[in-house]
């Protein structure tokens, strides 16, 4: 079994009341399991016309999930891909057809229509006013007569709904219907096939294909074409489309066919925005899985000719949160970048003993080059040392147009500077520490408490703690020793330094991948290297 | 190429703008493609705390799809899987903080941590209040301590939407984010991997087995357990959630991870509304895609302690489609069946006339039985004669019991007979034809405008036609010449079964699949049956 089911018997009734269960008390089923799977809204008073739909099963939503107001009344559900009985559908129009009438919407193939039909004659022996209208929008196959029944179908149960809503009689909300299923075409296509529960998957498709003009039961596509990508994929569905619509304004429907992800369908919806017919299509429905034929990594495009009386009933509000809603579809709204993406540079500004700092900084960094590299080898992929050795004389390069004079705009300069020089997680740990010493400096804190602050948020924003085997392990005793001195601070951080080839499980940055034996007596390159930093500091001093 | 695409590189630049064709000017995006994908709310004041989330791309609708009044202000795109830069988080920030401040709402993922951290750094340099929260939902890895980020995010999303739309502060919605991560937990299950754009599919997970504990990015999950069904799935999730959630009400999140369909993802909630920690899950979110890894079938369960405020949060109204809201879970609402399915019996009444009569008819069409099956052997699979000579004697059988006195009962007490004991689709056809006779007959009709009504309802409901190779071309013929008595039927019914030889291609029905000369030359097995009856009639008369 591949699939998130019990047993292929159970799938439908189970998904059901799956559904039910988080209905919100606005749905309800018939006590008829197994046979019987039908679900009806649970506060319908039969005062308006019902709608009542369904078919097979496997194309959810539909369309259970277009139960509700302003909507359909009932849904009467089969097997997957298998008609609901006589008895299943006349159960659903006995139980939600009053005075008002009754309008079943049945999609165009065999079995539904039989069997709607029967049961709704059976209805009628009762006095009950039934009337139905048939789908039939797929125009695959042009030469049948019998053209099925796919997404198209949402189009009538919206404006049908949103009609017998507003309270409009049942020869009016048929002719309504009616009026949809004239107009409105659809074509599917596919790049899989779809899984049948409890089935292998049948693999049809070429490689390099795609069918085209399939229906919602997992039977052939009328053909296969070749398949060069998105863009071709729609200019072939539009150009069955072209020839069955007439000019003016259309609401396309974009329906997934359960596969598909929504990636997919956006970049099918962005080239129909740019397709031949594009000035015809004034609304969108979707993209959005409908209609779907289970798992099938396919779409189709539905589209009907929009009136006035045809925008306001698919604009009417619905409950049903799986129908999409109704948008204008077109231009998109492109806002300028803002200001300040670009760094203003500070002025630069001179302070012989700051850059004699930072230059000293920079050089034992460099020094350091190789047994920095060698360290990181243990755990990583050796190139620490590069790293900091590589901004180190890009920030040594730089020192001219620094603003070494003002604590906060230096700190803030060194974090751009290291932000745009030095790759990987390291680089941007220590352009955090920066920018947040500069921001701290700025808030009127001295250059050590800015330091700290750097630290605390690199430890935020980084998410290791002392103990985590990672630079932060010297860095956090250096800085909360160096109100003491720098020689407190080099002991400190040397400690911590030495601490770390003690811990034997990483728990941040990518050591933490690495096995206990490889790291268990080597130093932190990170932690080293800011041992050796503040040690060759105090040397120097 | 295996999916609707044009390109790797313009995939999520391409989807962005198909999702703002459809935002009916809700969505707006910045002028910075390709490398900063952010969309932002094009109503946006900036009077109000900002939201800003994101992250790589691949988990539609996450985050674009969640940008709009109630919850996200902007996303920031990376390409698929990948982090997006600090300079697109920077221009998102940038573009939609004012003075009320930002929260960044970032998935424990390092590339995230580090990009959106940096981003703030520099934004907090423009005098901007930003705050950040980490999402760490996922209990896959119990000794990992840095839990991902999963779909819990939406509950972040959501409520820190929530307090932000309704004008609380920075630090407020910022301690409210924080109390939801703290309490929410989640775990992942997938029956396959997900196929990256551009790149073969991986096929890892072994057949019978499932993944547990995925992250949301194709990774492997942390664990491959054997996979019975989807009640073993749910117990297996459940197992690993319950012992980290405490005692109380919770609030479920079930997420489609993107390929599961819908039946399965109902399934999915049907066993855990059975579950062990049943009791608990008061409200459901879903199921839906919401944070999905491309198109992997598999799901997530997020669980949340529900509190008041939470609650509240979660019920606010949210102009994002993609969030499916918050619905009570639990009990199913379960309607009786309606009266009327199992139908009332008519008195049984005599007339030895019509008891005549239909016994003639039922044993002609016994007596056809051999011939009609080999001409339907011809076009079909050869069982029109029996199905005919079966429902025959069981209409015989059953003449005691018939109301045959009564016109009106008698057709549909025929057509009900015929519904129980004759499969296929000519035995729903013969059922509605005699139901629709009774209709008519009850609204007044005589017995051939009866059956005239039968025949035009078998017409709309079968959708055949004169010409299309049926049982109609028999039929609408003789009974366009019933009133001028038997004989003239009889010959009008043999005229048009005879011109059925001459159609070469059928229009409705099961023919309408065979080649034409295959049929060429035949008659059409069910008009031949109508011609034989009429013209034995005549006969016997």
């Amino acid at each position: 079994m591949s699939q998130f089911m019990n047993s292929r018997e159970t799938v439908v009734t189970e998904a059901i009341d799956g559904v039910l269960r988080g209905a919100g008390g606005r749905l309800a089923r018939l006590d008829g399991y197994p046979h019987i799977k039908v679900v009806v809204r649970a506060d319908w008073d039969k005062t308006k016309v019902a709608l009542v739909s369904g078919g097979g099963s496997g194309h959810e939503p539909a369309h259970v999930g277009f139960v509700g107001q302003g909507m359909l009344t009932a849904a009467v559900c089969g097997d997957v891909f298998a008609s609901p009985s006589v008895d299943a559908v006349l159960a659903a129009i006995l139980t939600v057809t009053g005075k008002a009438g009754c309008l079943l919407i049945v999609k165009n193939y065999t079995g539904d229509r039989l069997n709607f039909g029967l049961a709704a004659e059976r209805a009628r022996t009762f006095g009950l006013n039934v009337n139905m209208v048939i789908v039939d929008d797929d125009v695959a196959l042009p030469d049948l007569p019998q053209a099925r029944g796919v997404a198209g179908t949402l189009f009538v149960h919206k404006i049908a709904g949103a009609l017998a809503d507003a309270g409009d009689d049942l020869e009016t909300v048929t002719a309504a219907a009616q009026k949809v299923i004239d107009g409105v075409v659809s074509i599917g296509m596919s790049l899989d096939t779809c899984t049948i529960p409890g089935s292998p998957k049948e693999n049809r498709i070429l490689e390099g294909h795609a069918e085209l003009g399939l229906g919602i039961h997992g039977e052939a596509g009328a053909e296969q074409v070749s398949f060069q990508g998105a863009r071709e994929a729609v200019e072939t569905v539009v150009g069955r489309l072209a020839p069955n619509i007439k000019p003016g304004p259309h609401a396309l429907l974009l329906n997934n066919l359960g596969g598909a992800t929504q990636l997919e369908m956006a970049i099918l919806a962005e080239e129909l925005a740019k397709s031949e017919i594009a000035d015809q299509l004034r609304w969108i429905v979707g993209p959005a899985a409908m209609m779907t034929s289970l798992d099938m990594q396919g779409f189709s495009v539905s589209l009907m000719p929009m009136t006035k009386e045809a925008e306001r009933a698919l604009l009417a509000p619905a409950a049903p949160t799986a129908w999409p809603g109704l948008d204008p579809f077109g231009a998109i709204e492109i806002h300028p970048l803002p200001d300040g993406l670009t760094p203003i540079q500070a002025m630069p500004s001179a302070s012989p003993s700051r850059r004699a700092l930072i230059e000293r900084c920079c050089d034992i960094l460099i020094a350091a080059e190789a047994d920095l590299n060698a360290l990181d080898a243990k755990s990583g992929d050796g190139d620490t040392g590069s790293t900091l050795a590589t901004a180190a004389n890009a920030l040594k390069s730089a020192l001219d147009r620094l603003p070494l004079a003002d604590t906060t705009q230096l700190y803030r300069a060194i974090g751009m500077e290291l932000s745009q020089t030095m790759g990987g997680s390291s680089g941007v740990l220590l352009a955090i520490f920066f920018a947040a010493a500069g921001d701290a400096s700025a808030g009127g804190r001295d250059w050590i408490e800015g330091l700290a602050a750097g630290l605390e948020r690199i430890r935020q924003v980084g998410g290791a703690n002392p103990g985590d085997r990672t630079m932060i392990d010297a860095l956090a005793p250096a800085l909360g020793n160096l109100t003491n001195g720098l020689d407190a601070a080099a002991k400190a951080a040397r400690e911590g330094a030495d601490f770390t080839a003690t811990i034997a499980k990483a728990k941040a940055g990518r050591a933490s991948y690495i096995s206990e034996d490889k790291i268990l007596g080597h130093n932190d390159p990170g932690a080293e290297a800011v041992a050796r930093l503040f040690e060759k500091l105090g040397d120097a001093g």
